[in-house]
């Protein structure tokens, strides 16, 4: 990979980490780890004031499309924490913007989309167009696999060469179709779930577009370097059971079945965020290499719904972390214990908030990192 | 109660129908009902054209505290649709408005408060001022039940005298403090969420004051008349388990041992809103007669969860009521055949939408009412 990267020269494969020493990648293929590795989502993001600096001088989509912002971004926490794994900075949103729709992030605002509402919206997406659409998203994870594997990459400064594992993501079919179809954030996603009522057939191709897509770019993150793959679906907990085993477990199913087929050794990690009673479910039928839980979930009650050998990634509250206090690595514990003896990669319920202290983020890490 | 309300005499009680006649009450007693009692929340809203009317009359405090309006609004859905429960109009921050907090409801926008964060804005509340303040409340249960129930109240056109049961309400301890303490709505609730991390004294010494003037102003509503009372916990699913024990559960079981000691016969509905994993315990834990369970949940693993005599209710997705069609009566089937042989009633699992046509709504209850 690194000829593509303009290295001088390519990496003698034996020099490179064997996957299995990778703590993170170790838990998500089945193996209780102790202290559990660490990361956050949006470990890379507004709380950093690193972050902040890149910020200004670009907006959101030529980050993401930028393979030095978004590299940069991306190994920012992991230069200050050591983070056992490093996720991909982008957004799930990459993913309708590479098919055509359009897409500004609005400051104060979040994501503004032209909404896809009837047949004829659908027809001008270009699935056929990701691949080349998302080229800078492969060239930044080739680099940050470099810069965490390949000895010697000091310029990057990671400084824990081959600990930390790179993580592909996407957003999961369901909760993609809710900003594409209302055209932007919203609290009930009221247009969305109305057109999966009375218009199934348009949802439901809209769904399977999406399916297929997403597949294939979480297959092509990981040829690109990516060692797991997590599915983000934000909205999940919106929906009633009937549909959230149509748009939720059965995307997520397909998705996962069509990694494996291809990838069978890189694990998928499963979010289905606020699926309260469905996350067993999710777990069994889905066929994921773990389940991330939200910040409402009962970890030993979640335990005792999926099988032992299922990783299991969470669920600090992000507000505990923003407080910080005595409270902190007192909740930290609580979690690892709670779920010491099984897979579990230790993370937030949901992502860091932009207002969280980073000496927070240092504490917490620590915290979790206590051998005794 | 007659007499209160300036009526020519008090009716003969041998003439009001016993409480175990209403099928409502005798589900929440724990009786199975085929077919199952309906009542929609939010069933007195904005998709009525006679609410709008009414609406455009008065601002939203006053058509609280205004017994004429405040009876006329809860009446419309039980004049449409003969409802079996009717929820009196009201607002869960009537409580910290009635203590004093400024309170206003904008446009667009929604409650407006003077946030709540430090001692001193908590010294400034006086629940001793809430009975007097309410007391347009009780004059509208009284009122409302007496339409409901004395036969010949005609002018109020309720037209099933005697089969539809007066329901209280108040918000849990939780969910009214999210509000004060935030000034107003919000996704994350963030503020309050970090006081109650950062400042567990001061916000365990808010959710007390909640704890016991709730527990006041519900006895009070059923000493008004209300013949069942339903605590609304609307963000119970933005906490982790340790703060769902302490600022969920504690409260409701405060509040539901409070209000049994002193009306042991009357009902008490609690409703954790997104409680996901957690429903089981809240329901085992608060002492509540009936677990009223939101869109996401599965009903037939939250009835596994509960003792058989629990009463359920729910839990029809409001997007499904407002899309209409066929997919409506499958819907509503589906719910009610899951339950069948328990005590359930049958409602939304959230708020109807404003945009619901209300033809819909006369669907459903026909839907739900079927005999076969």
């Amino acid at each position: 990979m690194t000829s593509e990267t303009g290295s001088a020269g390519a990496p003698n494969p034996d020099e490179l980490p064997k996957m299995s020493d990778k703590r993170l990648l170790r838990v998500l293929h089945g193996e209780a780890v102790w202290p559990p590795p660490v990361w956050l989502m949006r470990q890379a993001g507004r709380y950093l004031p690193e972050f902040r600096a890149l910020r200004a001088q670009a907006d959101f989509i030529t980050r993401c499309m930028t393979p030095d912002i978004a590299t940069e971004i991306t190994l920012q926490p992991i230069r200050r924490y050591g983070m056992d794994g490093a996720i991909l900075f982008s957004d799930i949103l990459i993913l309708p913007w590479a098919m055509g729709q359009s897409l500004e992030f609005v400051d104060g605002v979040g994501p503004v989309l032209e909404p896809v509402r009837r047949a004829a919206d659908l027809d001008r997406l270009r699935p056929e167009r990701v691949a080349e659409a998302t080229a800078p998203v492969m060239e930044t994870l080739r680099r940050l696999r470099r810069a965490l594997d390949v000895p010697g990459e000091a310029a990057l400064g990671v400084g824990q060469d081959g600990a930390t594992a790179l993580i592909g993501f996407a957003g999961a079919p369901f909760t993609v179709a809710c900003y594409m179809v209302e055209g932007g954030g919203s609290k009930e996603f009221a247009e969305t779930r109305r057109m999966a009522y009375a218009e199934p057939a348009l949802f439901d191709r809209l769904i399977d577009l999406l399916t297929e897509a997403t597949a294939a770019m979480l297959c092509a993150q990981i040829e690109a370097g990516a060692e797991a793959v997590m599915l983000f679906d934000s909205w999940a907990g919106l929906l009633p059971p009937a549909q959230f085993e149509r748009q939720v477990i059965e995307p997520g199913r397909r998705i996962a079945s069509e990694v494996r087929r291809r990838h069978p050794s890189v694990p998928i990690v499963g979010f289905p965020r606020l699926g309260g009673l469905l996350v067993g479910r999710y777990a069994s039928q889905t066929g994921i290499d773990a389940l991330a839980l939200d910040t409402s979930a009962d970890l030993a009650l979640a335990a005792g719904l999926v099988p032992p050998g299922l990783a299991l990634q969470g669920n600090l509250d992000p507000l505990c972390l923003l407080a910080g206090g005595d409270a902190l690595p007192a909740a930290a514990e609580t979690i690892r214990s709670t779920l010491r003896g099984r897979p579990h990669v230790f993370n937030l319920g949901h992502g860091v908030l932009p207002q969280t202290p980073p000496e927070h983020v240092g504490a917490l890490v620590e915290a979790v990192r206590r051998p005794w």
